[in-house]
């Protein structure tokens, strides 16, 4: 659903079939697209027009779906996180693999512009390499109307599978995508919503360089104060709409009527999206490098240097997840892979299970499926 | 010195003698509040006008001063840290002990009257138990002039035994003092200011919350511009003056020559305070309970609760450090011991010790010394 406007802003995209249970979802699939409608993810596999399947189906899904699409000769994007098991996020890399098929994890906040500045700025070794960085964001997630399942952790819920592996993604990618070890702590606090809320984690690179990263999805404090008020779809948040989400739930009597009141953000709901005049992003970050501090912002990057500070603009792209489809094209018809590919989607996967085990055992854990950022040095 | 102006405005306090080597010094003392004046401390302590005694000390001289008051039967007020070594600290716990005299460790930002007040609201109960702490402070410590033993950690020099001190005090006092275990890791960046110059640690308390801290004295971005451009000393800040403090030391050719720049700060010196018209801070910090996240600001704190969101005012002093002075006036007058005693001083400066010890061996440490907040639940 939050994707669709991109699609629909991208020339390159047709949207020719789709695969959905329900039929009402099929039936206003082809309304609106003209496309075909598939029961079933095999029917959709085996329709010689679709090059590549966009795999949106909850987490715990994604293997079966992305296996099947990929040994049909498909290339596959799939939401992040990868999927849930460590176990099905192999098997997802290793049917990429045999089959030779691209997989794109995404979209995810490190493929925001801004994020991809600045790795552009690391990268031009300006300012000499990454040492430290830090990583917050206060939101209100787990106060948004949610399903059940997004609720157990077991199920892929809670903050660290759907928020983590944003923070994740985008300070492995700027810090070299190969993380050492870490140590976490996470909370739980709210007993009628018993999964992670929150984290708070440590993490060192196998450069030296280390990492902070926050979450609270129990936050009162919203952290979009310290973004100039941009929420994370890149819209204009409004400073004294304080405490709605929190609200609204107030008045919601039951589990069904919450999943009731989520599905209306799903496809072939009625919710709007916000305007997004701005790119967007995952909460305030400061990269620190030996000769400036970097803190990528909505609307670009701030350079803090040794001898001025400036800032780099970084337009929006008008459809704010275009980089994504660019990644997409690039692999489907150039057939170069994505730095978010099948790999880099377990290694996010592995640090998001170390926060929860290194907060379950309190010891620090070792990472063993670090890959680094693909074409870099 | 930056003190002194604290002291001259509190009626309670009287300058009566100092002791100090150079002869300018003792003058000026003497010529400025009518006192006498010693050239050893031994002096100083055998006063029997002395009630109480401000060590202002380099911090590896702070265990000899200590012992010599206290022993000499004076209260002492001694400037964060503790001092550098484990086993001065607990020889100075064990001499307060045994001579009944107190001793305060400070001024520190956790006397901040934001943070006070936040300690009272947490205390209240009506926000639920502290869950999550979130500490961040980004200056240009490492580059305004230093004396050169403030750029070796083995004499106390470097972020952790000055800067981190105030983190852990803050983070300490707020989370009811007891830390568990800390995995951390510390920078050192530029090889011609060769001590620890950032550091970023995850803390556990033994009540199940987390913390976690980062400070970077090597900075480019100015973490005050997340405190509405208050300084740390309750100053405005000028968020045009980039770069002041770097360009400033280009200038400077050698190690003496930037050891004087520093005496300008001291007693004695020209150097001018900047007008404290909020009160004192140490970064940004945003404190999670169940019902409410918590943000000490210079000028209040920040309630961001279930239902409302407010703001706390919190009035300056008038001089800004006058919440020691108060506390040392509680202990010496009406023996009621400060939170900031020897015990706790030793605590902050045993997670200072882990901080360099767990980065150093990229392993977790346990905490032993550790005190909850005297008088409190």
């Amino acid at each position: 659903m939050l994707t669709q406007p991109s699609i629909a802003a991208d020339a390159r995209i047709m949207l020719s079939a789709c695969a959905a249970p329900r039929r009402e979802s099929r039936d206003h699939f082809s309304d609106r697209f003209g496309g075909r409608g598939y029961d079933t993810v095999e029917g959709l596999c085996s329709d010689p027009d679709v090059e590549a399947i966009y795999i949106a189906t909850p987490h715990q899904m994604h293997r079966d779906h992305a296996v099947t699409a990929l040994r049909a000769g498909k290339h596959v994007l799939i939401d992040k996180p990868l999927c849930v098991d460590l176990e099905d996020a192999q098997a997802i890399v290793d049917c990429a693999e045999e089959t030779g098929r691209h997989v794109i994890v995404g979209p995810s906040h490190s493929f925001d512009l801004q994020i991809q500045k600045t790795l552009n700025l690391i990268e031009s070794g300006e300012f000499g390499p990454v040492r430290m960085i830090h990583a917050l964001n206060y939101t209100d997630f787990l106060y948004r109307p949610r399903r059940p399942e997004e609720l157990v952790t077991a199920e892929g819920g809670g903050v660290v599978f759907s928020q983590a592996v944003h923070q994740v993604d985008i300070v492995r990618l700027l810090g070299g995508g190969l993380v050492d070890s870490l140590c976490a702590a996470t909370g739980s606090w709210d007993p009628a919503r018993p999964t992670e809320c929150a984290y708070s984690a440590h993490l060192t690179f196998r450069s030296g360089a280390f990492a902070s990263l926050t979450y609270s999805g129990h936050a009162h404090f919203d952290s979009n104060e310290f973004c100039g008020w941009v929420g994370e779809l890149g819209n204009d948040a409004d400073p004294d709409s304080y405490g709605k989400a929190r609200s609204a739930l107030t008045g919601v009597a039951s589990a069904s009527e919450e999943a009731a009141l989520k599905s209306m953000r799903t496809f072939g709901g009625v919710g709007a999206l916000p305007d997004a005049t701005h790119n967007e992003h995952f909460g305030p970050l400061i990269v620190s490098c030996d000769h400036a501090d970097l803190r990528p912002t909505p609307d670009g990057v701030w350079i803090y240097a040794d001898g001025e500070k400036r800032f780099v603009p970084v337009p929006t792209h008008g459809a704010p997840r275009r980089a994504v489809f660019d990644a997409l094209w690039a692999a489907v018809r150039e057939d170069r892979p994505a730095i978010q590919d099948a790999r880099w989607g377990l290694a996010s996967l592995e640090v998001c299970h170390a926060i929860l085990r290194s907060a379950g055992t309190r010891t620090p854990v070792m990472l063993n499926h670090q890959v680094p950022v693909r074409g870099r040095s």
